[in-house]
């Protein structure tokens, strides 16, 4: 037997490393398919001592440890490579919450953890988690922690690496640091947790964080908004910031392609308006405080917006119901364009004054070579984080279409770096661009974190070929 | 003439090559006069190209570099030492703003530019930039970044570095990073800007940064309540966040002697009470909404609570007087302690939820072993930092109450430690905390600090004796 594998199974025991091709091959491809890898072994401990071990362990055989959580990433990050050498480290056995200090607000949890179960504990204990994405219910917070995790909220309460306090971490050669501090302010030294949070585990291992958590809404009031063009929906979300300010806790553009896929392919979605709109906005308001009246004050400054010709039209629930539907034409998009076919996807943000700028850009660049190819731009454009994706046009084949991939990436890319942005917004860099990021950074960048690789794992074992 | 002189000549010209006595005087020594330095040279330039011309010069000639910005801070950490040898690089003339983006609520600032002056420009374009600090008149933003400082308004906006989206670096051998980027999102690698928030210039100088900014508020609601112990000033948060969430923008704390002293000594000052407390609070409310009436939310809430037993009294500000009245009480306790002569102070955090614990356990540990010590504590308790500061007793002389220090500084810190705080919260480590820390970071912790240290700065040429 593979001898790392006996030291393995001494570390953690026979029934959690995995060996066999029909055990291991859940973890050696991603959930969509596009990546498939080899390894020697899974390996899934329940303590961080029990990884500190592993770690050791594979150090001390020169053996390469791809890390993986709830395995729902999108760039292939937690894949191992074909080459069969790697372990995989799988931390869902650690899904503990450790504690839940609700006077401190804060908790302590282990990486394994779904994002769904923290959630719900933090709803019980009346506290917020605001951290949301489409694969809350089996996407790990190490995962979210290791590609710093986006999603709807961010406008308010920022990304993964916002909501983070302190860390624990294996380092590549076993040794563990406690950062678990639950720390609003510490000013001692360097901040070693930003360093592990979005590196994709190719720095070490993230086995638990202390996270903060925030009061409970108890008001929510959602409204769909038509308005000309994304122009005026980045003023209205000026004007909104201006007299709502930190209770806008979500803005989304839809493009026009983008609800008509919807309409399609997705039973029971219905227009909100009866005459078809070239562009509109999600918004949602929450606020902690009781009796606030928030669908009239939304009711209220989008009135007011209609009278000053910024808002075509708009829509304010009166119902859960209502507000789950409207909710419902956003979050079925990617779906609805999974039905519709193949489709070449970006992941890209520029600063929310270039959102406009960016999108006629592109269509117009995009369009021009490729007539009839079909644009569906949507996003969480109050933190300037467009999908924008292409759909083929009728006419075209599957084939010739992704063929186009790598010159659609140029075009979309090299707009988003001309316009201060970046090409990956919330996914991380993992397989799918480790290479497009070289277009982009500068040496000097790439230089300062290949310092930072080899400080940290000058072996070079972590997660390679991720990032770096 | 020492020939690196000659070459900082060359770069910024004579007259920002500063090298008598006289002229050096106001950078070798903080302004409270507790740390002074030597230096070769002081230079002042104008532009990052600049900056990096000088900065490749000394690494060249193996000058170490001193980084100063508006020589505010309060643990040396911007004074060279006594050695003579080394070149203090003074960002001051620094001091554009390069650029404001109200659409994206950013601003791009050079780090000579004075806090104040930032706040100015953006309240002129109808934003706050939230950061507050005593200093603000003459504090640079770089120094701001550089000791990640804190404030009173980090329990809504945070610290610098939440409130930081991109930085411009020039490294120890003079090359520059743009990392001038204002996304909300950008997972594209390892998150360097982070590495040099708070390092204190020992990776680095921060030249310019790009800064988030925030809807003005334009509703205010100020409150000073009386609570029996620290433990109901931390229930009192918890409930007032409930109800109003994240209007809260300050909630300080205020010790019976530290109220005292600002009594005895500000001119002015009056007790919001009639009889006096033991511990008071001091809340702040803002809102950008309009017409919010927010001060009747907070008596409200007030009222509710002393109902309930948990306020003893309280009293809403009526006008802009009444409520910088209130403030001034909270304000000028570090003036009073001054006034009232020679203290020890400490500037620690620890959870929120730990507060009663410390300050009880404290209080008891140094009163038994120096009967009559007064011990004015105060602070920022929604970020679990408090300012705990002694002041001799009646009895006592300066000279055999300063000798107490280190063990005072024991009994306090080991406390904090012990509790999982941190003995820096928002001041830095500097030249003050740079051995004291060594007692608290694991052998780990200080082995990955060393290991950037290493990575960027193997000569160790920037801001030697500082931080580690």
């Amino acid at each position: 037997m593979d001898r790392i594998v006996e030291e393995l199974i001494g570390i953690v025991g026979e029934a959690n490393v995995l060996t066999t091709a029909d055990d291991m091959a859940p973890y050696l491809t991603d959930w969509r398919g596009r990546y498939r890898g080899h390894a020697r072994a899974v390996v899934r401990p329940a303590a961080t001592a029990e990884v500190s071990a592993v770690l050791a362990a594979c150090h001390a055989a020169a053996v390469p440890v791809v890390p993986q959580g709830g395995n729902t990433g999108l760039c292939g990050g937690a894949t191992p490579s074909e080459a069969g050498v790697a372990v995989v480290l799988s931390l869902t056995r650690m899904n503990r919450i450790r504690s839940l200090d609700p006077d401190n607000n804060t908790v302590g949890v282990e990486a394994g953890c779904t994002l769904a179960a923290l959630q719900e504990a933090a709803a019980a204990a009346e506290r917020l988690f605001p951290l949301s994405l489409a694969s809350e219910g089996s996407c790990t917070i190490g995962g979210n922690l290791s590609t710093n995790a986006g999603g709807v909220q961010v406008l308010r309460y920022g990304n993964t690496r916002e909501l983070t306090l302190g860390l624990e971490v294996v380092l590549p050669d076993g040794r563990i640091w406690d950062g678990m501090r639950g720390l609003r302010k510490d000013n001692t030294g360097y901040d070693l947790k930003h360093l592990f949070i979005g590196a994709e585990g190719t720095l070490g291992v993230i086995t638990a964080a202390v996270l903060k958590l925030f009061p409970a809404p108890r008001g929510f009031a959602t409204a769909w908004a038509a308005v000309s063009d994304p122009a005026a929906a980045v003023r209205l979300l000026g004007r909104l910031r201006h007299h709502c300010g930190d209770r806008i806790s979500a803005f989304e553009l839809v493009g026009r392609p983008a609800l008509d896929l919807v309409l399609k392919h997705i039973p029971g979605a219905r227009d909100p308006f009866s005459a078809p709109t070239q562009w509109a906005v999600l918004i949602e308001l929450s606020d902690s405080l009781e009796g606030e009246g928030l669908a009239e004050t939304l009711a209220g400054a989008l009135g007011a917006e209609m009278e000053a010709g910024l808002v075509l039209d708009a829509v304010v629930a009166s119902s859960l119901g209502q507000a789950q539907a409207l909710w419902a034409l956003r979050e079925n998009i990617s779906e609805a364009q999974r039905i519709e076919g193949v489709s070449i996807k970006h992941d890209v943000s520029v600063p929310v004054s270039r959102i406009a700028e960016f999108l006629e850009r592109a269509d117009v660049s995009l369009k021009s070579q490729w007539p009839g190819v079909r644009i569906v731009a949507f996003g969480h454009i109050g933190d300037g984080n467009l999908h924008y994706n292409l759909s083929r046009s009728e006419t075209d084949d599957n084939a010739s279409f992704i063929a186009r991939t790598e010159d659609v990436n140029r075009i979309v890319h090299d707009l988003v770096d001309a316009l201060g942005g970046s090409i990956s917004a919330e996914h991380g860099l993992g397989q799918l661009k480790r290479a497009e990021i070289r277009r982009y950074k500068s040496t000097v960048e790439m230089d300062m974190m290949e310092a930072i690789k080899n400080a940290f794992d000058p072996s070079r074992l972590m997660n390679p070929g991720k990032v770096l």
